[in-house]
């Protein structure tokens, strides 16, 4: 791929002169942090640029694409499956100097923005307009759009309003070769020629560098409300999602805790919950959105419906507005941390099966929990089928690492099996590329990569990633 | 493209013995029906050919594929841009006879269908279970699932719900050379790849065919609530439009008649809004749902939104329930019949525009029809800048065809000019393929053409078409 390991001096000069002062880096020290993500992978860049325009953007890519000089696009790198690490020598791109909201207009209901932006700050800019942008991956307060828009990223409020895709309206891209294009626009409708714009979304950074983004943006909601119920079972937790779809109710978020999960908040914080025998051994959490005077109706309806359902909650605690929702919120964020009083490692999936086959898979992991040996956490969005898994193990002790290993995989299966997919949320990077052939046939990945040849023909975008 | 302007007597017995029977048509009384759409374009069939089965599409596919016979892919061809029309020799493949229902699940909340399944006959199967299909383009009642992913179609209810592209979760399409790739699934979350469904969404039938198509549902509404009201003026009305979303309110559906539509609505039925020098110029539609304790709340918000506006309505009118809606409705979907009132011919547009450039794209297109001397019907989906424009004339006047010609070009550059796109619903098959360069520039041309030919290395699948 590339055709030397480090810079020529040539090479060295021609990006010293293109990205002034330190928005080139070059010594170990400079770039430390951009050899990893989240991921804790690493890589070893050729160099680092912070482009601040995007001519530069476009010089780059001309360049990179005549030296075949491998290009690692990246913003704040929250990513868990090694899309920012720069695997084989390359240049890394950090966007985060492309930070601007461009345009934020009331009337059009769209948002322009550069792709570093951070998702939470743009959040809170549009949001005191009146305005409001769904997508809330749990990153949203340090991740960016640009790499929301390039994972696809989901969130909890994907229940009601999709993810990423859903919200991205167009973007202009820099295609390796310097070429920019110009995808979709600010039209809220729009079906002329294929769609640009939603294959961009979720391409990982394999097929040009984003240099802007459009986003759809809509009216707030004028309110929220939120419940959280204990049950005493995961079969009741799980009857009671499907009770509240059956009445019809489509909630904004509806979060699940397992008993796992439970017995670790516990230790780590006293919780609202029943403890013990005839404590709650599954949690959900819901929220709702809607008008003021509706709400109130909205949570009754709600409240019905789970008191009507075949299974009903041993506990429930509800609030109105965010200053009484927002404990009921707080313990779903200390699920992290509190993971740590199980075991020191975790091997995180967010693996995603259709809704209805959420106890089968649930029960089943539980299955696989059970013959590893080891704790295994499952939490997160059940309203679209996305489970949150965390193997729990000592990395230390080489026979639980290789025990926590297995049961990663057997989890994949068994998620494959009932035809759900390796993936919802996170995407595939570095550390899910080797099973893509499992859910993906050959021709699918023969089309995605001669699709990727159409933008990148020399495959210097982010190679190693995704397909 | 094709080899021959006729089929061989091989070809001929090969087809023969695919589709046995009536599967087979090639007389010109038979094929005639499948020269045409709705566009009233016509082309020449080879032959039309109706599969059962995804086989005989694979083996129809496999042999196009090797003989370079354009392939013509249509359901009900209720397409107006020509998209169904066989410009050159090759073969219609009518999917009707694949118009099963092959699955509804009330818990992974997904259909899958064959393409053939007629959209509203899927909706009403699906809302008799509880769920609920959102997407209605004006032709729901007889265009065809498959169309409608072809299309992306739109619809009235894409204001709060999107359009069709946001409701396929995969499709497995049939490529030219008879392999069938499986995109996307059942799941709601899934980012494991490039995002083939969503490039199949809006294809046009230029990359393969659908075999079956895998839907997302929601659970029915509870209830709907419709609101129209008249305005003095258009300035008035789109004012409206501004403080409604202001406000905070995402109706499911916002249409708008223009003065033009009103008055020839009012030569055909008896229009409940006032005539006459202090009467409606201008009239509005809106369509909430929700829950049905919610609704009147959620109706006295929109009636307060619309009171306390700069610009008040001089009259209006509302229903809770279908049956004090549908009057209500039933005037908009008299748009078509009336408009014959004014001239016996139309040329049809359906540009969009960011939606806060709506008053000057109409204040536009009113000087354009002033200009041209013809009248000018403009209506449709402003709750996200969908402006359908009747440009209205006698064809069989020489100089008005001519006028109304020059009037559409002028709407288009119009549209254009305020960064709109020339169609939000209907696509661009042939009627506005002449017109694709100005929207779209050539790079983003080229990539799409590259695209293409990774699924359709020989352009087989319906040439001319799109982009």
């Amino acid at each position: 791929m590339t055709k030397t390991a480090s810079l020529t001096a040539n090479q060295h000069r021609f990006l010293q002169n293109l990205f002034p002062g330190t928005d080139y880096l070059t010594t170990p020290e400079q770039m430390l942090v951009f050899e990893t993500d989240a991921s804790r992978l690493t890589g070893v860049p050729l160099a680092v640029v912070r482009p601040q325009t995007e001519e530069q953007i476009v010089e780059l890519m001309r360049w990179a694409h005549t030296e075949r000089i491998p290009l690692y696009p990246r913003a704040r790198a929250t990513n868990v499956v090694g899309l920012c690490v720069p695997e084989k020598p390359g240049i890394v791109i950090s966007t985060l100097k492309m930070n601007r909201i461009i345009d934020v207009d009331a009337d059009d209901f769209v948002a322009v923005v550069e792709p570093g932006i951070v998702t939470g700050d743009l959040q809170k800019h549009v949001e005191a307009m009146g305005l409001f942008y769904p997508p809330d991956p749990a990153s949203f307060g340090i991740s960016t759009i640009g790499g929301n828009v390039a994972t696809c990223a989901g969130g909890m409020r994907a229940v009601k309003y999709g993810v990423t895709r859903e919200w991205v309206l167009g973007c202009r891209v820099v295609l390796p070769g310097g070429k920019v294009i110009e995808c979709g626009g600010r039209n809220h409708k729009n079906v002329v020629g294929l769609d640009l714009t939603r294959l961009m979304v979720g391409s990982e950074g394999t097929l040009g560098v984003m240099s802007n983004i459009t986003l759809k943006l809509m009216p707030k909601p004028e309110a929220t409300a939120s419940l959280m119920a204990g049950f005493s079972s995961l079969e009741d937790a799980m009857g009671a999602v499907s009770s509240v779809f059956r009445a019809g109710i489509l909630p904004t978020a509806l979060e699940f805790m397992g008993a796992e999960v439970l017995d670790c908040l516990a230790r780590l914080t006293t919780v609202p919950w029943p403890q013990g025998d005839n404590g709650a051994r599954a949690v959900l959490l819901f929220r709702l959105d809607g008008s003021e005077a509706a709400l109130p109706h909205d949570l009754k309806r709600l409240h019905t419906a789970l008191q009507n359902g075949q299974s009903t909650p041993v506990w429930l605690e509800q609030g109105i507005g965010s200053e009484q929702e927002e404990p009921l919120w707080e313990i779903r964020r200390l699920i992290n941390p509190a993971s740590f009083y199980v075991a020191p490692n975790k091997i995180s999936d967010d693996v995603t099966v259709p809704r209805g086959r959420l106890l089968t898979a649930l029960l089943g992991i539980r299955r696989i929990a059970d013959e590893s040996g080891l704790t295994i956490l499952t939490f997160g969005h059940v309203g679209d089928g996305n489970i949150h898994v965390n193997v729990m193990h000592d990395a230390s002790d080489p026979d639980q690492k290789e025990r926590a290993q297995k049961a990663k995989l057997a989890v994949m299966e068994h998620v494959l099996a009932l035809r759900g997919t390796l993936s919802g949320e996170h995407g595939i990077g570095l550390t899910k590329a080797p099973y893509v052939h499992r859910q993906l046939g050959e021709e699918e990945r023969r089309i995605m990569r001669d699709i990727k040849s159409a933008f990148d023909p020399h495959h210097i975008m982010n190679p190693g990633k995704a397909f």
